[in-house]
Order: structure tokens, then sequence, then C-alpha cells
């Protein structure tokens, strides 16, 4: 059995990013003193899935922002596009989510975070999402990236608990219904 | 001076009601046992201004739901489209948001309920509202009608305050930054 986690803040219009992929409206809000949960999170998944989006802009930082092992889901990007550097520390797999999901599994993997709008979304829709924290920026951006997409059917959620920070940052916790 | 002033429910992913206008999974969530506030959110308020949706909407309720004057912002509805037994109760104005509001003014109006999505829209691209309370349903919708659309410019904003009510609803109040 494994899940897939969600862990990602928004602009209150819903945006990961703007279009051009910027993050400047969330770096400008998060408080670094402030313990959002991100480690806590992280502490019990095997490693985080994403999308190429999510994976070219974590390249351009540095250090590499993962201490746990990447996946990213791609039918476009090279594995060989994988710098050298990050070689036992990204995989590229060209598979839907229930397949890659399975490969995983038979791989060890029990609990993953799930990580960018396009990959969360079709995680969704494959009911391979067991919970989402969402953090909501105080910002208004108009348009961008959104977290969330279309879906077949409505999907339930358990709200389970919200808290607020100085910073103005709300963050919930929401279980998907089975 | 007058400020305009919103107070909505909205799905996780930003619908304030599905594509056919539906609010089935609003209802459906909603515990009427559960104070929301919206009583003490109408109190300081001198009525209401919404767009043609929502009072369409609105016309099919019985009793008629608003116990404040209602204006009806529209280019296409006929004045003489609202019905007798609402009278006095409902205006409806051809005017853009700001002369709008000007009129409502000096007409003596200072707190405005601002309703419905595009209303809400075009009054936030034009500075029009001082505060917003979104309550947030526990469902991704995946479709319908937006709370939120297409900005000038980023609309920073102030958290004052969350709660969470025991039916998963979680409401937040922020004030829109000068």
């Amino acid at each position: 059995m494994i899940t897939g986690h969600v862990f990602i803040a928004t602009s209150l219009d819903g945006f990961i990013a703007r279009a051009d992929g910027g993050i400047d409206w969330l770096l400008a809000r998060d408080d670094p003193a402030e313990d959002h949960g991100h480690a806590a999170f992280l502490a019990d998944k095997d490693g985080v899935v994403m999308g190429r989006g999510s994976y070219e802009a974590a390249l351009g930082m540095d250090p590499w922002p993962y201490d746990r092992p990447v996946v990213v889901l791609s039918a476009t990007l090279a594995p060989a596009r994988v710098p050298v550097r990050l070689g036992e520390r990204v995989r590229v797999i060209d598979a839907p989510p229930r397949a890659a999901m399975a490969g995983l599994a038979a791989a060890g993997w029990r609990r993953v975070w799930v990580d960018g709008g396009r990959v969360v979304q079709s995680f969704l829709r494959e009911g391979l999402i067991a919970d989402l924290v969402v953090t909501r920026v105080p910002v208004l951006l108009g348009t961008g990236r959104p977290l969330f997409g279309p879906l077949d059917r409505d999907l339930a959620l358990t709200h389970v608990a919200t808290r607020s920070f100085p910073s103005g940052l709300v963050q919930s916790r929401y279980r998907v219904d089975p």
C-alpha cells in the first residue's frame, strides 16, 4: 500500500506559481523563522514525485533542495539530462501516475510527497492522494499556474486541522475521503 | 467614504457555484446549527450589490433571502423585470463599479456587501473592496464559477483571523492592503 501526500503553498486565488514559474510572491511572505511543518511532513516520506516543471525549477537551486530521492514523471525529459552530481538522487520515469506508484511500491516506498500542480492534479484524479496540506499566502495574483484542475467528479475532503501564522500564512490539512 | 465587503463561500478549489450555478455541494455541508457569522457581518452593512447571476439565483428563493436593500448591477436586466413584490427592495443599476458606488455613497450608504463572482472580481480590480471573509468548503469541484479572476497587478492582503468549524468549513478574514 503506497499513498501520495501533498504539502504545498498557494496564493489566496489558488496559484502555486506565476505563469512564468515565479514564486517571488511566496518568498517575500515566507518568514524563515516560522516553522510551517515541512520537515515534520517530510520525516515519514520515502521520496518525492514531481513533474518536469518542478524539477527544472529545483535544478536552478544550489544546493539541491531535496534530501529525499526524487522521481520526475516526464515523457519528454531524457534521463541523460539529469546532471551527474544528482546521479543517485534523481530518477526520470515515463509512466502514468498509477503505474509509477506501483513501481515505487515495488521498490519499497510507502509514503510519497507529490509535488507540483499538474502532477498533484493527475494524482488526485487517479485517487492516489491520501491527504493535502495547503498553505494559503495572503496575496491575489490574478493569474498563474493553478494548484487544482479539472476532475471527473467531486472529491469530498475531511478537514483535519487549520493553523495560522503571524506572517499571515494559513495552513489547512485535509484528508481525501475514500 | 464607501467601502465594499465580501462574505462568501468557495470550494477548496475556489468555486462559488458549479458551471450551472448549482450550490448543492455547499448546502450539503452547511450545518445550520453553526453560526458562520453572516448575521454579524450584515449588521453594519447598508445593502448588497450583486450581479445578474446572483440576483436570478435569489429570485428562485422563497422567501426573498435578503433583509437589506439589493442593488443589481446589470447592463442587460430591464428594471421592469423586478417582480412587484420586491419593488422597494431591489434596484437595477447599469453603471460600472466605481460610478455605482459613488451613487450609493450619495444615497448615504457607507458599507456594502459585494456578492457574486464577477462583481467581486470587478470591485477588487477597481480597489473597491476593503476586506473579504472567505469560507472554504471541504470539497474539490474541478470546475465551476470561480470567486477570483484576472487582476492588473498583485493584490496584497493582510490576514486578520481564521477559524474552523466542526462541519469542516474554514473561514478566513483578510484586509485588502491600500
